[in-house]
């Protein structure tokens, strides 16, 4: 089988491979809808997971199952699925302990791509298909679907540990397609005012349809003061951080109310450390919490994003800026996500309707 | 200065009392917008809280300050506020201890046509008027403003306590204006799917607004039955009671998936004891939960309330179903609220624009 | 191999049966001690779960491992283990969504002498050995180890879920065995001022040990009301229930604070409802929330309270007033178990040191 | 009256002022026992707080009332009282959102020696009397009451806001005053395994008695390194920062589990930013979580750590390696906490038995 990889940091090509071998829990699945990451991204001309050679790139899929093991229980061949990007060793002893993301060790639940071959290819593994997989709900565009895998998961997740009391304030930072998640996780999670910051109108249009209330620009001064001035000198309630390099940590924490938390949805790819203000985070008093996370995964998870969807809370197809149709289109959405137009959200590859 | 009394149980009438004294923190407030509530229906011709003579009803109210106390300092005459139901004694034990509605007391925040004259009068006291009164934003409609005190604070507190997961499933029983309210709020705070239950085709289209995807009837059968047949079985994450006789704790007990919560907002006003279903609650053990409050009041949560209608997360003025003009009116709306004709969710009394 | 098990509603006795079939993540277990349980008496003599024919009795045990499946990776013949009561399926539904006590139903996670044979036989079967056992650490007395798998986990479950505020007021309802777990756990997290509520001298005698520092009687009046007069009519800030018939629930609410929570590790046996009382409740609106929860199980779960044990945070062995010896011996300490002497807290049986 | 004040940066003195005015729900108290704290150092000789002439110094005392303005209700000349180093505005914006401690702006709780003159003095007054002070048990010790309002407040706060798992692993960084606090709060708030990090040996001694099971030195190599080694690589479920300069931080997060949380209950006073390590932080998705806070002040605070006192749950007299009398040697006591010589954990003032 064939499929788009990182051949080492730096450069990507296609390859062939045998075909995955599966477990008597797992799956064998062949994509029918992928999305690029800015991960992927990252992973190959950043060199974030260090140097890797042939693996396959991609965790954010919809698919077909093509094959299952012995002990799979709830799938078959012929359904269609949701993959999370995230797939975690459920029982094991960090998810007993509440984080499934960190299973097998800090980040261990993200496989594809990192330990393991990913997505872009034309068949994939999945691991502990009853737990991982969920079905597709018959009737959701794949456009919108795609988007659950990781997008919305990340996003919310950066919304729901950011502990939003009901009709508090809050601010995102970073619009890119997790950010504007974020945007509409706040919403749909108690928020009253939400302060989004960034440039491009593509993401500022679709900012303001997922709830947010102004709009801040860099352009317009500091972020982090205009946030403050704009509440009165108190700051939000809490900061979701989709995005930026590592000072983006000194604006989450200045625009921060004393009595917040500081929630971040975002990869630190550079520095060997992050710089937290000492005076705006009140020298260590001020009640500025931060939370962190990896993007939550599991079939239950899917299962509920799939219903917020379903249900019209928000419409992620929204972000799908740029459409692309068949597996071989993958590389030049990756390559697109890599140049990031001014006009893209997020790409996405149909393969299969 | 003239109100709308309980003369006795079972009776109402205007009556003419002293302008209240005000104490260093308090203000006298002379009301511009009012809604009757259930409660005050419960309070006169159920006799709930116990007979009172000559008791000025009322605790729904949009107010203008008249007169402040020498220690007051964010409030001055001529400021339109919003005055919450429950005013609780900030600082008090109980409020210390995270339970403000339940300060002096159990249900001790509620004061307003309980301890002490409510609201429908010329003039009405408010306790603790820096951490009590919140300004009403300029350019709301009083129509949506006068549900804030007691309307949406008590069912978002039902959506709150509920502990909803994102893209969980809940069931609201009952949907009067508080039923509304905790399906509105049950929407903005990351609910899936949405049962609400009841009849009224005014409340129906009023719950699908506010986001119910699924609308039960009592006519087509047990209501819990048919909640868990639509779950696969399972019965839903959480349970918002928000209505009913002492019964409904049967449905919403039989209506919850093991592992959830079930959220009260509701009054009980009969029995002596009320009835859990003991296979229905898993002999004790099957992880349903029972949540309880009294609506939450204060200064911040009406803030916050009114950055969710400035917002636009939910739009309160669609229950206001019947307005009237000027305070003698609100008699007249009591009225209608004690035969709730079946067009009603809630009548309003606008003052003063 | 043989097993002591209820051959039907009010008979136990002695069976032979074919030794379990392990799965592939599965194993063989032989008991090296025992503990029965009132659940067995309430099995076997109250008919609790309904009719069971030739069902082998027992859920606390530790053992040894005769025999694992082929995916089990970190267990090996020979290893002594502790084993949960409660076994959750790692990976379904209910435990994604953070319930795996009720993982396959409600209550499902209980299987020993519910659903399958229990641990009172030569051998009995493990399901997902490496997501619920876990090794008894060395040097840990059998006596003390046994207490683990229920008595503690459920007793410092009703602890924990009631969300006892640092130097809060806790009443515990029953000082069986699990009740005194609750002492104990309530006293190690947290607590100030603990009602024990019992009369047996020598469960008196443990829960001082154990950190109560009031003793409460029905001998000496309303249980509740002795509670509320020594806290200035306030009532406590939690109470656990750990024991007693439907009526348990009325002191319970009773003596809660308006505020509190009223948290339950107690299987209810009787009757069609259980009551709450309305006006004690405050009519459903006085923050008295209710907790409930089966015994959590696992492995993380057991390493935990191996921890607690070894770390010597309490002393579990205080409870076995009554040590057996040999398999032979659980008739007799079952039975010792179903008459309940004045001086029993807890039998043990020992069956290889 | 006199008091010790500080002159300015890097001077103290014994001056004169007028007794201090207070309003209606003031109260006027003269101390009875004080304690210096670090805070007064770092105020004094690290210019922490900026520029202050002539402020009376301290904010760690027990008193007894003087006067009391008209509207206080719960106290009276004579009774003997606990005095939070932490007096927060209750009612205020940041108390109903739950922060009381930032209230009137960050850090704006602690008021004694930072905005106001503090409690090194014959008398001082204390801002909203019902809702600060507590009345100190009678036969409570005065060395050990007065570890309450703030050794006690803010140590247990470190463990509280840890989210400490039932057997959870904790690490103690920096076991002084506030660190040996923590390692008790850790104690009684569930941990299993606590390690302790500190080479004085009278703290070691206390710590272990505070229930520490492990005591870790940087002599013996990089400090979260033997955490790691210690825990079989996985790091623990909590971290509590109580000392240490900014890089104390990258301790605490390469010490902690992915899926943890490091709380910190520290003082940073230098640095423009303190450092996260990007890696040990997991690039910000490991699930390590920081929470902060300023010490808990308030009168239910003061009463529920009064009841762990009471009850015996700790015993913070330990800490108290040396007792001055009489309100003049309060200055030696401050010298001899700037001095820390190797035998001290805390002074402490008695002045009036």
């Amino acid at each position: 089988m064939k499929g788009l990889a990182m051949l080492k940091i730096g450069e990507i090509g296609w390859i062939e491979k045998d075909k995955p071998d599966i477990g008597p829990m797992d799956a064998l699945v062949k994509p029918i809808a992928l999305a690029p990451c800015t991960s992927d991204v990252h992973t190959v001309w950043g060199g974030a997971i260090g140097e890797r050679h042939n693996l396959i790139l991609g965790h954010e899929a919809l698919g077909e199952v093509v094959e299952v093991g012995d002990m799979v229980k709830d799938f078959k061949p012929g359904d269609r699925v949701i993959v999370p990007a995230i797939t975690p060793d459920w029982g094991s002893s960090a998810e007993q302990k509440g984080f499934p993301s960190q299973s097998g060790g800090p980040l261990g639940g993200w496989k594809f791509s990192n330990f393991k071959d990913g997505v872009f290819a034309e068949l994939f593994h999945v691991n502990q298909a009853d737990y991982n997989l969920a079905l597709l709900p018959k009737g959701m565009s794949l456009e919108a679907g795609v988007m659950i895998p990781d997008m919305l998961s990340t996003g919310f997740m950066g919304a729901e540990n950011a502990n939003i009391p009901m009709g508090g304030s809050v601010a995102v930072l970073g619009i890119g397609p997790v950010g504007l998640s974020a945007v509409a996780g706040a919403a749909i999670l108690g928020a009253g005012r939400i302060f989004a910051v960034g440039t491009r109108p593509n993401c500022i249009d679709v900012a303001k349809k997922y709830g947010a209330t102004d709009i801040i620009s860099y352009k317009d001064g500091d972020t982090a003061q205009q946030i403050v001035d704009a509440t009165d000198g108190e700051g939000v309630d809490a900061v979701i951080i989709a995005g930026g390099s590592q000072n983006i940590i000194l604006d989450a924490v200045n625009a921060a109310a004393a009595g917040s938390v500081i929630s971040n949805a975002n990869y630190f790819g550079e520095g060997e450390t992050l710089p937290i203000p000492r005076a705006g985070w009140g020298f260590g008093m001020a009640d500025k919490d931060f939370a962190t996370g990896l993007c939550p995964g599991g079939r239950v998870r899917m299962e509920r994003l799939a219903d917020i969807v379903t249900y019209n809370r928000m419409d992620p197809a929204l972000m799908a800026t740029h459409v692309f149709h068949g597996l071989d289109s993958v590389e030049e959405a990756l390559l697109l996500m890599k140049d990031k137009p001014r006009d893209l959200i997020k790409p996405v590859v149909i393969i299969e309707e």
